[in-house]
């Protein structure tokens, strides 16, 4: 009573720092559909405008957890860590990580995403496995994770519904990219999936949300600053997407991939960012003293193959086939595969890491609009990375399509994305700073 | 086609220039409604932090004027002057200008606004004369101009069409204050009336919409411009709004001071205002040499009873009773006269113009938002102006209310809104300036 809409749009306009109070009016209008989302909007966008400083920000992002339901993990015994990234292409750590960081007996109840635009979401991923089920029931969702030690499903409908509102009329009205707007809808979503301590993936480069590292600098910062405000242990890695993070990109191909490397058959810059950010998991959670006990204990679960027990037990649980962690020719397969040829001999030195998303997001891989179907087995797997060698005609990819007219066009995309030069060029870095509430560690 | 209302909206908040194409397609967008109110009041917010050059703001006003039907005048022999006011409080010079306009043989089709907010509107200020029509079919409202010289109706439904939706979305979602969005609202409608030529008044001071004379002069010399670039001849004077303009405040009051003014009992500001104005307009339309032979014109047609006898016929030919040019008695009135006195001697030295409109709104003669209900009989008659010398317990104004709880309110309102003070200050300048394409003169 009292509060109205145009007086708190413009004093925003005007510059001015919105009480809690107002913040909360504007989220429960969310939510609860009171306010007209003409009027959002004009906030979202005088909020892209002045900024919101972080005790807005953080007041924003409680108002968005606690605008709909909170999940309750109290019955898991043991400290719930989460993860999230901002997002890349080839990032498939989740599937890398959670079956390590069960194994090593952290419990990980853990809420995933779609696919949108030239990144991958771990939601559709999984769903190409034969039988998976990616939607639980609340108690169904403990249940399991306290049976197997782990989880990863989608977010049920009643979390954070006033995230959900905004960030559909943030995709529609152009406000998306405003750090305290991207900072609150991601940990609003966290907070109410009620773990007990979050390890953020920021990406950085010119694959990710934030190309440049102040920028996602700055946003996990933000993010790790609202954690603290919110009383929920929190830490930000920056890592590195100057190119797809593992060389699968697709959905069932990122599946494989990930049961390639739990396996022991594959590594590279994708276990690495997992084992980093499982360790931190692990310390978080209370399973390790330090990071390097944490990475021992995830390196055997490794070697052993606990890990990739553990995700033939989650995809059991959820329904999935589990023979695929056996038999990855089990999972989708496309119909053609084409190799895009070096155009030179050189080096790798670039890639548009977007444009490679696009390429699998154009065979099927992906989807522009919520709405749109997925063909979960296409996608491409990458042959080489930025610094490596290559002879004129070398395959630098393979292309896995179902539709022979959409393969040419991605392989012109992707041709396009892979600059190959004279000189060999060093690989990009691929850890470049923890950021924690009071200290922050640099390591490029 | 190929238009994207997201990029637009993102090119605009990255503070580009839009596109002729693309301003009209927001413009249609708003008049047929196809493009979503989120998206459009998320762009409007843009236009409040980037602002728009004259070329877009002529490309908007372009766009809104012919968003709908134009109003044909071609039937009316002569050139038809428009005039139009940033809004006020006292402020009719519309009743008194027209009718002496039109007795000195210049054509007037005028279409006028509602009151909203602190400033009132010539349409309820027509609707308290018993009988009057203010919505008049196209071929009627011409024919009357024809016959009778002069008409003011509301504006019809299908005039700009674009700006009608535009200007009720910025009133919701706080983006009302933004130069060219004000200065294009204003002239796609008065370019949609269809006039020859624009006459502008921009109030400047406390009661104004533009407060500051800087600011004033800022949306007069935008509107001039885009009058220019649309090739319609426009000028403006900016004119003072420290205090009332007329001593009656409130839509019957007005109308008997419009009356008083044209019989010859009553002169001072109002007047001299509308004689300013209406000199502009005689010499737009061809009907004098310059502006010393319209004021003369103007002077003779009030000594002789012609502009009282135009508003008669005026009157007469909308439905409304005649009889109250000669017998003002005839129109509303209120039934509780009350006086508010000064607090002290000494002499007025300030007002506070928005105060005093927004206590004839409480006694019921204004409105807060469209759908509200007016009472046409109820206002104020200010006794005292700025510089005047006033006595302790003389009453400084005069409520006419038909509520006494109402009218209690409202002289609180009124007596904080009178300062006295114990030295004189001048009277407030009335004209400041006059802006042309070309031209600006300041007496100031």
């Amino acid at each position: 009573m009292g509060m109205n809409m145009v007086s708190i749009i413009l004093k925003k306009k005007a510059g001015e720092v919105l009480t809690t109070e107002e913040i909360r009016f504007v989220a429960q209008g969310a939510a609860k559909n009171t306010l007209p989302p003409e009027q959002l909007s004009a906030w979202l966008m005088a909020v892209c405008w002045r900024g919101m400083d972080d005790r807005e920000t953080a007041d924003l992002t409680l108002a968005m957890a606690y605008s709909g339901d909170v999940v309750d993990l109290s019955a898991i015994p043991g400290v719930c860590v989460d993860k999230h990234s901002t997002g890349g292409v080839g990032d498939t750590t989740t599937l890398v990580l959670v079956p390590l960081v069960a194994a090593c007996g952290a419990p990980v109840a853990k809420m995933s995403g779609r696919a949108l635009g030239h990144t991958g979401g771990t939601l559709d991923k999984l769903e190409s496995i034969p039988g998976m089920r990616i939607y639980l029931d609340q108690a169904a969702f403990i249940d399991q994770v306290r049976r197997v030690g782990c989880a990863v499903v989608g977010q049920t409908q009643s979390l954070a519904p006033a995230d959900k509102l905004l960030y559909a009329l943030r995709d529609v009205t152009g406000t998306v990219d405003s750090l305290p707007l991207i900072a609150s809808s991601i940990v609003s979503k966290k907070l109410a999936a009620g773990s007990g301590a979050i390890v953020l993936d920021v990406k950085t480069g010119n694959g990710a949300l934030m190309p440049t590292l102040d920028a996602s600098v700055a946003l996990a910062r933000a993010m790790v600053r609202i954690g603290k405000l919110a009383g929920k242990p929190t830490l930000a890695l920056v890592t590195g997407m100057e190119e797809p993070l593992g060389s699968h990109v697709g959905n069932a191909l990122e599946v494989k991939e990930a049961i390639d490397i739990l396996a022991g058959r594959a590594a590279g810059p994708l276990l690495r960012v997992s084992l980093a950010l499982g360790s931190q998991m692990l310390v978080a959670a209370g399973k390790a003293a330090d990071l390097v006990q944490a990475e021992i204990l995830l390196q055997k679960a490794l070697a052993s193959g606990a890990g990739l027990a553990k995700l033939r037990d989650m995809i059991a649980a959820q329904g999935g086939d589990p023979r695929v962690t056996e038999d990855v020719s089990l999972l989708p397969r496309a119909r053609h595969l084409s190799p895009v040829p070096a155009e030179r001999d050189g080096y790798v030195d670039h890639m548009d890491t977007v444009a490679i998303g696009r390429a699998a997001q154009l065979l099927g891989a992906g989807r522009e609009t919520k709405e749109q179907a997925i063909d979960t087995a296409v996608g491409l797997v990458m042959h080489k990375r930025i610094g490596e060698a290559v002879a004129k005609g070398e395959p630098v990819a393979t292309l896995h399509a179902n539709d022979p007219a959409l393969a040419r066009q991605a392989a012109a995309v992707l041709a396009r994305a892979v600059t190959i030069g004279g000189a060999q060029t060093a690989p990009p870095p691929l850890i470049h700073a923890i950021i924690m509430p009071d200290t922050e560690e640099y390591f490029t």
